[in-house]
């Protein structure tokens, strides 16, 4: 392929109605894309797909969140406070720019998105840097942590600020104490969600791959670290092209090339749950269409993970010689579970039987209420309970002569002897834990990018160019497309009835009876339709249509009553054309 | 069936996995509601059969397109202006109330939202209306329009205001220009979408029937409103109950019962394109499992239309007495195409060929440039643009000794002598016509709550209570539940083997193990699972399985190479379970 297949793939992408930039009318919005007919049929199957495996294959439930969510949730996922990108604004031109990017394309330094924004101010005037677009100096504008979610008001005023939420799996993680009763309350269950999220980002580009309103699907897996193991057996054989992140940091690092089962052993996945996904991940890929050569999975390194990852892999693809991230595959730990606990009411553990009772301590408070009643008024049943949860969690709040708790916003001192603080021992059938999270994460949006420009090709077909789409059947928005030779004698009548009989056999039929046939083949190979079906004089007469194969443009003849089964047979790969072809010419 | 349906449908689907409020562990949030593992797939199965209706047997084309959407898109709709509900605060609590709604709730005011608001200010103050949660006055409160629109800034800083779309229309709306060339410029076409639509509603309420984020399946046809015409002739046999307006405005009206036909020859009907779009949603709400004995089609009243809009009719359900609306139609003319096309840069017209060419008059202009280069300056070519679609659309404008045409906000006049303007006869190939829109929009969250409160059902099984939902198999989350009747001596095996091949031929299954045979039924019964398969010992000697249909609770016993084949047919309608009943007592 020549280089630059992105060009040509964002333009036959608006011609051809897969995506285009929304709001055209109105010059446009960076970062916003309206995927038209055959887009929006392409995205849907890989989000099927996606679900098919994700979900339904492995036993998951999926649900389906708002993306409109109070700033609490975001209080406690730390998106309100950690989810920026440094902003430097042209004191000119009044645009806004990617501090950290403007560093890293003018310096040595690599990775400036962790240095502390003051630094980079003084990098800014060190490196004399200046606004890309008008060039003026930079040396002196304020850099600013700005933060990427989109912020709205829920209900009259201001009093309830909402967020458009910038990934789905926090609609997941904030209904945990209601999906772990759908799950009966057993370790391990999964939860995916396919659905919108929203990232305000600085400097939207590359088309569908940095958009500031994307599609994701994710999964979260709540599993007892202790005790829940995948089954790797499935995927020990599952072959993968790994870029650890060792082999990154040397001068000369390459790929590793191995099985998941192998890579596990030698120790280079060392999380058993990341390596059971990226061995799920890597076929899936290859089924809806990604090229396998131009695929690998990279391992995040030390800088790039957050602390409460054990180990963190992004599946990456390559187009026109860049690489990027298509998915995450994180082992998060109880990060998530533990933050909301903190931060809510609700508790976010799962009781946990043990094999056999155990006899274990436990801390237990009786407050003398008839000193609590008179001390604190109203508010001496809310301090009596606050007692009890810090007996719960913290015993050494006992060990003085006052013990201080606090409910809502105040605080309490109560003498430790009314109290009536204890410590007994008790048997107990199991424990309250909370349980880990694996979440594989998934672009919906890149991962259409990528199966288009991937699948793009270009020929010559007698004499002329031809560009097509070697789409999958699975994956392609149509996968027949139905033509009359012409628009009279009956030919359109049977082509419309071939069509309509087809359809109700589950084949995604396009009907075109426009322009030359040439031309609606090209049409259609644009579109990545894999069989197109002529209707001409011969089927009027013979009963038979010209099935014509997208890849080779060679053609053969079949009975109108054998095609129905003939193009089942072929979109599932139960039958090759090439044995129509040989099948056609025994006859 | 006993009153209060909805306040156990609500907790059913809470129970059960199907839907509740969001954000528990947080206090909730009005408006916003989380789809369970249950409700997400009925949702799901909901959409494919609207899609499959509307978009696929119509030969429609689907998009997704971005729910944020920069604001000279809602100037354009009409949203920013006039997308409003009247507020007012209660002075002591602080609780926003609906002003019209108290109006109507406490005077002989039927529908106070046209209301003006000084008028509301005057009905609160004459009839001493008081806050509903506190009961304190709210005469002398101010009263306010209060726009419905989630606001949000796109980018950083507040320069690029952005709301979240109030309906998925405008997405299809906006980009028709680049839709008629998927559609090839030949009319009539329509645009599907499927997708979140919101509203800042003041006092959600009822479940999901009123929240602030809601799912939409819209349709927008575009028709030439000279030549099309729907092919009535396919419902016109179809039955319907419709409330028309005047019957709505009678002492003693009532419903017309009808066939779509005759509603047409009678004028009950008055837009054929409306009448055509009534006929498919009857059969389709049936098909989904709407109670079509609590369901009509309710013609809007005159003050409740837009202007713009020759005839609007809602599809409504009754639950628990209430009627609401499920769907609307309405003829919509070239309203927001025009719209559209007056505020943005592009044209939202399509170029009609005529049968023969015309002679027609054309006014023409042929600025004098060396007139109005050294009088406009930079604006010069700008003003000659104005006066070329001045002429084209206003030819009344040049009647006078100057012309004054507008661009950029300013105005210009130019001596008529400097615009050369003139009328010549030419002959023309067609013309460019604005197509009118025909828009069935469905509430999806609507019709999912619907379908599961039309479907519950409480009778005795056994002596004991039972509550099940009566679901068709299209939607229903789960079509068969296939049990072991012990976790052992290979019960357990064998029914994960028959499991795993119903999945294979497409069957929706759910296995479970966990607790009493009667209790997973129950549990099926309630997430509205027709069809239940136990494998037990008889399984494992004499190779056949218990069938249990869900409605009657009668079982049966089934060949296992039988049993997929059987659940087919059960599903499809194309054999009773009283047959299958007959079959196996024959044997």
């Amino acid at each position: 392929m020549t280089e630059d297949v992105s060009e040509r793939v964002v333009e036959l992408a608006k011609r051809r109605g897969f995506f285009f930039q929304s709001n055209g009318a109105y010059g446009g919005v960076s970062g916003f894309y309206t995927y038209g007919p055959q887009g929006a049929t392409l995205k849907d199957n890989v989000e099927d797909a996606w679900r098919d495996r994700f979900a339904v294959a492995e036993g998951h439930m999926e649900v389906d969140a708002p993306t409109v969510m109070p700033e609490p949730v975001f209080e406690a996922s730390g998106h309100l406070d950690g989810f920026d990108d440094m902003l430097v604004e042209c004191p000119e031109c009044g645009e806004n720019h990617r501090a950290d990017h403007l560093v890293e394309d003018d310096t040595e330094i690599e990775e400036a998105e962790s240095v502390p924004t003051e630094e980079v101010e003084d990098l800014i005037a060190e490196h004399d840097l200046v606004c890309p677009d008008c060039g003026t100096e930079l040396a002196g504008q304020p850099v600013e942590e700005f933060n990427l979610m989109f912020e709205t008001n829920i209900g009259p005023g201001s009093s309830q600020p909402g967020y458009l939420r910038p990934e789905t799996a926090q609609g997941i993680f904030v209904e945990f104490p209601r999906l772990k009763e759908y799950a009966r309350n057993q370790l391990p269950f999964g939860v995916t969600q396919i659905g919108k999220a929203y990232r305000n980002e600085i400097s939207p580009r590359n088309s569908i791959i940095r958009v500031r309103e994307l599609t994701q699907a994710e999964l979260e897996h709540f599993v007892d670290p202790e005790e829940d193991e995948p089954p790797l057996h499935r995927v020990e054989d599952v072959r993968v092209t790994l870029y650890p992140a060792d082999e990154q940091e040397k001068e000369e690092g390459g790929y590793v090339e191995t099985t998941v089962g192998e890579a596990v052993e030698e120790g280079i996945l060392t999380n058993d749950w990341v390596a059971y996904y990226l061995g799920v991940a890597e076929p899936w890929y290859d089924r809806v269409g990604v090229d396998m050569d131009r695929f690998r999975f990279r391992q995040h390194l030390s800088g790039e993970r957050a602390h409460y990852a054990a180990d963190c892999w992004d599946a990456e693809a390559e187009i026109d010689g860049d690489w990027f991230e298509l998915a995450g595959f994180a082992y998060r730990s109880d990060y998530d579970l533990s933050k909301h606990a903190e931060h809510s009411d609700e508790e976010f553990t799962l009781f946990k039987q043990y094999d056999e009772p155990k006899r274990v301590e436990r801390a237990t408070v009786d407050p003398d209420m008839s000193y609590l009643g008179p001390e604190f008024g109203g508010d001496a049943g809310d301090v009596a309970d606050a007692l009890e949860r810090k007996a719960e969690r913290d015993r050494a709040a006992f060990d003085g002569e006052d013990v201080t708790v606090e409910t809502d916003g105040e605080e309490y001192a109560v003498p430790l002897e009314k109290t009536g603080f204890g410590v007994e021992e008790v048997t107990e059938s199991g424990e309250h834990i909370t349980p880990h999270v694996v979440e594989p994460s998934f672009g919906v949006d890149r991962t259409v990018y990528t199966v288009v420009a991937h699948a793009y090709r270009e020929d010559e077909v007698d004499g002329e160019e031809r560009s097509y789409l070697d789409l999958d059947p699975e994956v392609a928005p149509t996968t027949v497309g139905v033509f009359p030779l012409m628009d009279k004698d009956g030919m359109d009548e049977r082509a419309r009835d071939i069509a309509a009989e087809l359809r109700e056999d589950g084949h995604d039929v396009t009907y075109d009876d426009s322009g030359a046939i040439g031309r609606r083949y090209r049409r259609q190979d644009e579109v990545g339709t894999p069989f197109c079906v002529t209707v001409d004089y011969e089927t009027l007469e013979a009963g038979t249509v010209t099935v014509r194969e997208r890849d080779t443009t060679e053609q053969t003849r079949v009975p109108v009553e054998d095609l129905s089964e003939t193009l089942t047979a072929l979109r599932d790969g139960d039958r090759t054309f090439d044995e129509v072809l040989v099948a056609a010419d025994a006859e």
